[in-house]
Parts: structure tokens; sequence; C-alpha cells
């Protein structure tokens, strides 16, 4: 059973890496959100991509989720005496990350062959997608103007309210086609619970007319809610329902992807939600979501491959 | 009286350090080997530049000569998981300077300008100038053919045995104008104590010629040997000098220097050769020449100091 996971950054990772433990991972293929890919001190960084990369190898740090384990920051001191901006926390470990797929794309390298290198040097088994070999940069609308993605979540720790998302370049971007193979050859699609807006639309916007197509083939796609009991485990997605005008709920995550899924698995504390999200036509599984160790990945995957195997 | 260090790395570095020390630090311009310039892991490196500068601003690693004091090696172990060269132990903190210098490079600044910023962020006083802003890398040729000289000096840690040295590119680089534009305003110019064939010859290739202009308009130029008791204080001079079939001496490097040089600074240990170097035409000085600290330095920066007040 070839399994497709959609990822942003950690909730995402968690997941996926829960699928890795809970499948084979060599039937694993996890496509990757690159709309907040940027570029800092003239390198090329990835940070979803390496949440998933570093978390699949065994090495993110278990505090923040993103960033690698017992990391240094020298560099990024030093960086700071330049004159630098500091407040994206660059490790020392991490940036040699950034160096080494600089170097290769600026060598030619699609960033699907840097980064499928880079996980091989890290052991990491399951398939690592980019969306896109093109850039798409995630564009937050704010009351203070439109700021890029990073300038947002980063620097300004997602405090502006946000009015709506622009994903800029679509018109020349072009879906990964690495991920449309990959697609051809899945039976199910799980959305991780990662932010709707800024995590899985950018890979919708791309893939979710293929994705479409695909489920009319016989295709099984499955969600889990990155929003429980009303919050977000991390991040502004929550914060984001609530300034789009939306009560943050799981049955406001099912709603948003209405059309798009066969089964939605949300978290136990939100049981009361299951009859509604019943009624948009998904099958449902109520479980514990929340992710606290490898144990609860691994359960909560192989939950939703149950959830996969009925819908 | 404004003065001119000509310099290599550590050993160069060291003396412009002693004449930083010994005279007002704004009448000092130090002009700096770039042969030895190279790009790895896409980055560009020059380390005879951030010797002086770390050298100058006092964050040199006093074990080394090189690199930084309590420098940590995060990124590099990770560059080898990657699968990149290790042999170049590039440390966190001076991984930053040479991503910023790239990324500025890139974005168009002159080398001549970035290391201006580099040297501003980090206090350093006395003018750093690269020796010319266009690549022009020094070729070491040896019994195992030519190769590179990083990979000459780091990587085979100057071990193959080297029958010429070549400088590439001479016919299109440019010599640093801000170099000229120093030199017409100085009065002493220093040959540091630094390889004589690596270190000080690209530098005397591209501004020789001015140089020899200006002193017959008056200048004085005044050198310490790198050559204490026949041996190199570090690196290949010696064995460069006895592979090229001289016997290394500080005679040896004045007779290198003939005609270039109005005084020259010997050591102690090697009085005896003093008749000879005097008979070059050179006012001689001897003094103790071995740079253990600050004293040391600023006493002999001194020392020569007051040589080009006689010669």
């Amino acid at each position: 059973m070839n399994l497709i996971a959609l990822a942003g950054g950690v909730g995402g990772a968690k997941l996926a890496h829960g699928l890795a433990l809970a499948a084979p991972e060599e039937e694993l293929t996890v496509v990757v959100n690159t709309g907040d890919d940027f570029e800092l001190h003239g390198l090329h960084i990835c940070p979803d991509l390496d949440t998933v990369m570093y978390t699949l190898a065994g090495l993110a740090n278990p505090e923040t989720g993103w960033g690698l384990a017992g990391e240094s920051f020298g560099a990024l001191e030093m960086l700071g005496r330049y004159g630098a901006e500091t407040w994206f926390r660059l490790g020392d470990r991490d940036l040699a990350t950034h160096v080494t797929r600089t170097a290769r794309l600026r060598a030619g390298d699609t960033l699907t062959q840097v980064t499928a290198a880079l996980c091989a040097a890290l052991g990491v088994r399951p398939r690592v997608l980019p969306m896109t070999d093109d850039p798409m940069p995630t564009m937050i609308v704010t009351d203070e103007g439109e700021l890029a993605f990073q300038d947002y979540f980063v620097r300004r720790r997602w405090q502006p309210a946000m009015r709506g998302v622009r994903f800029a370049g679509t018109e020349s971007v072009r879906p990964s086609p690495a991920v449309r193979a990959a697609l051809d050859g899945a039976s199910v699609v799980v959305f991780c619970p990662s932010n709707p807006f800024v995590s899985l639309d950018p890979i919708l916007v791309l893939h979710g007319k293929a994705l479409a197509d695909w489920r009319k083939r016989g295709g099984c796609a499955v969600a889990v809610s990155p929003i429980i009991g009303g919050e977000a485990v991390k991040g502004p997605a929550a914060k984001m329902f609530r300034e789009l005008g939306v009560e943050p709920s799981a049955l406001a995550v099912a709603e948003h992807y209405r059309g798009l899924l066969d089964g939605f698995v949300l978290d136990q504390r939100d049981a009361a939600q299951v009859d509604a999200i019943a009624a948009l036509g998904m099958q449902v599984r109520i479980t514990d979501t929340l992710m606290r160790n490898d144990a609860d990945r691994r359960r909560l995957a192989a939950e939703v491959i149950a959830l996969a195997g009925e819908a």
C-alpha cells in the first residue's frame, strides 16, 4: 500500500514519522510544503523540508520540533557581529544543510535532487519530495501589509492579524513531476495535522486537481485535524481561523478540506463534532491525536491507516 | 608616517598586529595575499585575509595562529555527513565569515569593500586590503603535478615536492586601486615574515613595479626574515627553498627580494649572515625575531620601524 503524506513543519513531520514507523518505510512518500522557503545570508533555506528530514532521521530537537538536537549557535553569534539579522535561529549543524543545499542548487541540481541526496546522507528511508522545484513563496496579508512568510512567522512571531494568504508566482510554478508520479502509484494520501492555510493549501494549490482526479480513480484521502479542543497544538492555525471569522475546530478544518477527503481523524476531546463532520461525506475516527512521543506518532499513524482501509 | 605591511597568513598577521600595537593604527595598511583564496562548499574563502583580520581583531586562535579562538565544529561534522570534504577545518564562527563574504560578493560588492565591512564589524582599525579584487589563484607545481594552493597546503599538508609556482590569471588581474592609493601615501613598506614564494611573491607580481617606482620617489622598504636558523617558524618556506636547490637562510630570503629592499631584519641566530646581506645593498638589523606573544610582536615591529628610519 503506497502512502503519501502531505506535510508542513512540526506537526506534519511528527505524523510522517509515525507513518514511517507504522508502515514499510519504502512505501511512504512525504510531500512537503516549500512555500516557507526563503533566502537568508545568501543561503537557500527550506524550513519545512528540513523539519521533515531531521524528524525522519531522528535528529530533530525534541524541545522545539524544528532544528537539530544538541545544536550550537556559534555561526549565528558571528553573523550577528557582522550586522546580519539573527531572528531566524540558524544552528551550526543546520547551517551545513543550507550551505550544502545552496551549493548544489547553484551547481544546477533541482530541489528534488538535492533533497534526495541530503535525506540519503542522513539515512532517511521514506521519499521526501518538495511540492515543486520552483519558488512559490507564501505571502501573508496582514493588517500591517503583506509579509513574506518567515517575516510573519518567525520575525513577527505570527502576531500581526492575518487577513488572507497569497501564493506568489503560481502562474509560472510547475508542480513537481515526482509528486505526480508518486500520486499515480499511491493508494492513500494523508493530510497531516499541519496548518491548513499555510502548510497544506500551498500543496493543494499545486496538486489539488491531480488529487481530485486520483480520488475519482479510487484513491483514498484522509486528514488528521491540527485543531484539538479549539486550539492548535503549535503555531497560528487557530488564530488564523479566528482572524478569518471562523471558530477554530476540527469541524472547521474538515469544512476547509470539504470535497477533498474520504476520511477524517479528530481528537477525542472533539467527539461532539463527529456528526457534523460525517455530514460532510467523510468517514470519521475519534482517537487521542496529540503526539507526545514516538509511540503516540506510531499509534496515531496506525489509526489513520486503519481509517483509510475503511473509508 | 603611513606604513604598509605586506602579509600572508600567520607570520605576516603577527607582525601586522605588532605594527598596529607599535604605531598609530590609523596609519597602518595591511596588504594581504589573496592567491590562497578558493571556493569550498560554494563559499568564497580567503584564508590569509581572515587570518590577518582575526589576528588584528584579537580573535585568532592562539594555538594555531589561524581560525578563531574557542571555535566549534558542528557545521563541519554535518558537512562530513553530507559527504563533503572536511580536510579544510572550517569552524562554525569562521563559517559565518565565509557566508557573509560570499553573500556580499554575490550581491556585487568588491572583495575590498567586503573586507572593509567585515573588519569594521570586528573592530579592526588598520586598513586591510586584498592585493586585488580579481581571482589570481596560486598553483603549486609539484612532482605529482600542479596542485591548487589549498589542495597542496592543507589537504596534502605541503608534502609534495615543489618545483615551482604559477600565478594563474595574471593576464587579466587588475591590481587593487586601493593598494596603489595607499602606496602613494606611504613612507614605509614592511615585508612581513611570510612565505616569500606563495605569500609575498603574489603581491609583488601585482604591485612590484609600483613599489619600485615608489622607492625611486623616496619610499623605504624593509623586510623581516621568515627563516630563522635555517628553518621556517611555520609552514613550508624552508622546505621550498631546499626543493628549489637553495639552502634556506635569512640571506637566501634577502637574495630572493634583492633590488626591492632598503632594509632587512634578521634573527640574532643568523648574525653571521649580516655582511653578506649588507653586501646586497640593504641596511641590516639583528634582533630576536621570534614572536611568541603580543609583547614580542610589538617590540619586533618597533625595531622594524626604527630600521626604516635609518635605511
